[in-house]
């Protein structure tokens, strides 16, 4: 916009600004993300100098398409605009923002004015029609003659006034000017900005974390993919979307942890997953006792037939015995003496992992094989990668890692398991990472729920930060679950449920498992991470139904599969928290109200947005209650909730026009 | 930070991410703001994977200098770095952030982890020699010899351990590592931003608004330059330091609006000195009533002497009788008939303005003529300039002007008239205004007032824009004012005097002047802009001394010449505004309550912070009142006020130790 201090051979300065355009991350260095058919709406601040009036689009376009796609955008107030379009394919797409001040549209609410105080306007008129006869000078075929004759009219002395008038506020002639205007005087956004565009499930999708080597009847023997495949049905049953499976690769035997991570482990015991890489294989390999590759192959086609799809932990760092030890020594650390270093966070020492050393001299190489790794499970069927401990390993390397596998299969997903500070977190999904673990375990008071979801889900982190909700995982048994019983896992799983349009439970979670390995640890006792876990599924107190109608909800409403639009609703009570969800495209809202109290029944009036949810302040409704079924008849802002923790501590509602046949009265606050 | 998809040829990735540096205004398109001797602090996210120790420099310099000055950053927790420097000179200057894995630092804090465990360091001794032997290598001289001697010692197994350690974590040793580091393994910020540096003026002053031809003691005729001096040394006394001259230049006769804007001006009326030109000269002429070229200087100097720079009005719009009607008629729009077309807002018409047309094919004509207007006054002594409407001229316009006078003259001031839209007014201090008028004189209650102030006084607003806090103009009496009598114009000198640190009046606001031209408006009766205003300025009920008084304390305290900290107090009544300002550089703060209830004695107990104003919770202190100049025992976190309209609805306190010797009894809240 600025001209220079020279204005020879300066071309006529542009008079609308555009800024503060949103979706943009870090001034355009990361990008925004969206799924196929999820809209984005860009907004921007546009103005321009004096009274005249202004007109924007939105220009988008699929990544290498040289045209831009455009569609107009609509002022919000206070010079607030905004448009949106929905991206239809994978990858990346550009966008940016036009506008231009609208002299035709100007000049004729100027002369509606004057029309309005009496004035005489032939001289507005005669201006007018020369703006028109402009247009029609860069118009050819109909167009042309139509603003030929437009402009002929609007100067012609001969017709009465309000003939001419009646001519320029023709809305024929206001969308051909706007066609045809002057494109020449068009300011450009001075970013071009780029979305990342996923497939669904990377916006929406139930996880399930599932070890398959427990999934036996023997405790001393665990079991191979194709016996762990019988436990795929009841996963699918329960209505999730992804079975996310611990790494399946030879577990070392140097270091090798017994149960409760005791340092030294017995002959029998089957080690840490995550100890990767023995005499057997590495990273590109299956445990022997899980079975072959092929078996693998034959385990996530079964999975795929029940609607799951399997991800796979993508861990990298190796046990002693790991193949790249012997093969790549140059990858790792090394004493003065010469011998491998292992994992240390001083005083702690983990002696069975050696961690890369992405500072090597030979990072190129270390890089190319770990992307090997990558496209070797890509090509054995996986798209789905749940990365170990992302933030320990250089952000460089991660931002090429995806950049390059996104390039060939943009369907790929990655989830950071990056619990760790909140700038890191977030600079992990900024540089690609489709999903993020987040703090949502550590948030279990209303007030921290509120702060952390309202974060979550407005701009700027909503733009480029996918938390999925997980509810407990092998390293993390909160105290809430610890000491809140049965009632504490129902709550955890409704919020996580419906407060995620992404969310999961590792095994376990639907028996209410919730013995820590000591007394304030998050560890769990006898932890499926170093021992087999066995488990009865039929055991008493299970929540597998309340868990299935939570999935049932999720797919029914769109509103529990997005991110962007969650109100939390006013209720004086500090122990409930309530709350709608949105469907961005205009669908049902859902409500949620849960208890967090584990050892009382709480309630209170939840205020509702009715405007929102489409009812009249004198209209009853019925409320659906989605978990038990069961309906309610609601008249009014104000609903009264009751929810006893030992019976149904969560309830998440739909609404239905009219009154249930079979209701209570209606409440409706005094 | 990203490598390419190749990695061949890429340099070895950089680990430290450095992000959200502020300020940074729209990445970097536009300049943060500062007066010379004002602390610029930069903040930045900057983390690292891993659990390595970072360190981050500041860096800055005079724009066109090639060396970079630097100051080591401190982490304020959470990955939130701050450093500060100090601009000592007029103009641009340049600032970034640089950041970097300190491996010295980080082998020590594992060593010293390792040695309180207990543990043998014999290896982690030699791998800290190695570190140090590196550095010996890029060190010359004294340095290298020193580092080679500790790198020996590190190694030497002859040596007790203790004694190695010791070496290890010598403080020279650090310091020397730190000077001697690996610089080409440091991560640099993706801009280098600017900062535009001004002279104090820019950032505190007291601004008196007055007519020249008005101070004479003749209705019938006004008073020239040469008269008009004798008021001055009645605003200096009062202690202001800008006196700001609306335009002295000749004024129009066709369509001259007489008192109260009457649309037929009489031959004695002295016309709007807005409606700028007339065949006695245009621009750069002085109004012959007012005097020469010279008498305009001549009272610019005898105002100079009495500490009061003059600011002059730049308002770039024409009465139809200005010289560049005739010699540039293609720099105005035209009818289709020929004739130039004045000034409309439809329906409303301004007949004695034509509009300049920065549209015009002759624009870059215009835009140095209107470049040498500025330069011209400057030339005569002028630096600050009181820009009339800027919003209605092209923002490229005002950029390039701005530019390009600066870049001669870094001491000049540009005030931007600026009562438009938020982001307009914006969108103006970003692109070069040093000073904004702003939406102060609406802002009346105390939501109002804590809204909008901080916002002012926060970033991003902070960093680029500052308000002058005026309160009234020709234009602007405002309700409050009107109806609310001398305790009005008490309240609202207080508040523009004490939260900004540049403010503002206009000309019988030190006499209460109330009356508007109807019940409704804005204007007074009688304005100023179409009649001569001949005033006594001793009559009763005046505010002089107020004034004064406020004055005085703006001079005094540093805390009210900045607009970095200002923390709103707690205290139950609505009615009651109470605010500390901070000295940025560490000097005293102060105290302002203030009564906002115009018509009624308010008071209640403040919330003071103790901790900031330098007094334990049980020593009594003595908080001054410097406009009574009383002196109070306070003691506590909580002070009693009570402010009587009446008598002095605004408070001002600066705080001394102990207890003054004649006081009433010491307010502790029961």
């Amino acid at each position: 916009m600025p001209a220079g201090p020279d204005l020879e051979g300066a071309g006529a300065p542009l008079r609308v600004a555009i800024d503060a355009v949103m979706p943009e991350i870090d001034d355009g260095r990361y990008r925004a993300k969206r799924t196929t058919g999820e809209a984005l709406e860009v907004t921007a601040h546009i103005f321009a100098d004096g009274h005249d009036l202004i007109a924007a689009d939105l220009l988008f376009r699929p990544s290498g398409h040289e045209d831009w796609q455009s569609v107009r955008m609509t002022e919000l107030g206070n010079d607030e605009w905004a448009g949106l379009f929905v991206p239809k394919q994978l990858g990346v797409y550009e966008y940016t923002v036009e506008a231009w001040v609208d002299r035709f549209a100007s000049w004729r609410a100027d002369l509606e004015k004057r029309v309005e105080a009496g004035r005489d306007v032939d001289s507005e008129l005669r201006e007018g029609a020369h703006l028109v006869q402009q247009a029609a000078d860069r118009a050819n075929g109909d167009a042309h003659v139509a603003l030929r004759t437009s402009a002929i009219w609007l100067a012609d002395e001969g017709l009465p006034q309000d003939r001419r008038v009646a001519v320029a506020t023709e809305p024929d002639l206001l969308e051909l000017m706007d066609r045809h205007r002057d494109r020449s005087r068009v300011s450009r956004y001075r970013h071009v900005l780029e979305l990342w565009v996923d497939r669904e499930r990377a916006r929406f999708g139930a996880w399930y974390e599932m070890f398959p080597r427990s999934q036996t009847a023997d405790p001393a023997r665990g079991a191979s993919l194709r016996e762990a495949a019988a436990g795929l049905p009841r996963v699918a049953a329960m209505g999730f979307d992804v079975l996310y499976l611990p790494p399946v690769h030879p577990i070392g035997h140097t270091g090798r942890k017994g149960p409760n991570n005791q340092l030294q482990g017995g002959r029998g015991d089957p080690g840490s997953p995550w100890a990767i890489g023995s005499e057997e294989g590495g990273h590109t390999a299956v445990h022997p006792e899980l079975g072959t590759i092929e078996d693998f192959e034959w385990f996530i086609g079964q999975a795929r037939e029940l609607g799951l799809e399997v991800a796979l932990d993508l861990a990298y760092q190796c046990s002693p015995d790991h193949p790249w030890v012997r093969e790549h020594p140059q990858w790792f650390r090394h004493r003065p003496d010469g011998t491998i270093k292992y994992a240390e966070n001083p005083p702690k020492q983990y002696q069975d992992i050696y961690p890369l050393d992405f500072e090597t001299e030979d990072w190129r190489a270390l890089w190319e094989e770990l992307r090997r790794v990558a496209c070797f499970w890509i090509d054995h069927g996986v798209r789905i990668f749940r990365v170990d401990n992302p933030h320990t390993k250089p952000f460089a390397f991660w931002e090429w890692l995806i950049a390059i596998v996104h390039a060939e299969y943009p369907d790929v997903i990655f989830l950071a398991e990056a619990f760790t500070r909140p700038k890191r977190l977030q600079g992990l999904a900024k540089l690609g990472f489709t999903q993020s673990y987040g703090y949502f375990t550590w948030r279990n008071t209303k007030y921290e729920l509120t702060e952390y979801l309202t974060q979550l889900t407005t701009q700027p982190v909503s733009d480029y930060l996918r938390s999925n909700l997980f509810a407990n995982t092998p390293d993390i048994l909160h105290e809430y679950l610890q000491q809140g019983g049965r009632p504490a896992f129902l709550v955890r799983v409704a919020l996580a449920a419906t407060l995620g349009p992404s969310y999961g439970i590792y095994s376990g979670f639907e028996l209410a498992e919730h013995v820590p390995a000591h007394e304030g640890s998050e560890e769990y006792l006898d932890s499926e991470k170093y021992q087999l876990r066995p488990r009865d599924w039929e055991a008493p107190g299970h929540i597998t139904n309340a868990i299935t109608r939570l999935n049932e909800a999720r797919r029914a409403y769109p509103a529990l599969q997005h991110n962007h639009r969650l109100w939390f609703l006013p209720i004086e009570n500090d122990q409930v928290l309530a709350f709608v969800k949105a469907d961005p495209a205009g669908g049902a809202h859902v409500l949620v109200v849960v208890n967090l109290d584990v050892r009382a029944p709480q309630g209170g009036w939840v205020g509702l947005p009715l405007a929102e949810l489409g009812f009249a302040h004198d209209e009853p409704f019925t409320a659906h209650e989605l978990l038990s079924g069961q309906r309610f008849a609601w008249q009014g802002e104000w609903a009264f909730v009751h929810l006893d923790p030992r019976e149904q501590p969560a309830q998440v509602f739909a609404f239905e026009r009219g009154v249930p046949e079979q209701a209570g009265g209606i409440g409706i606050r005094p």
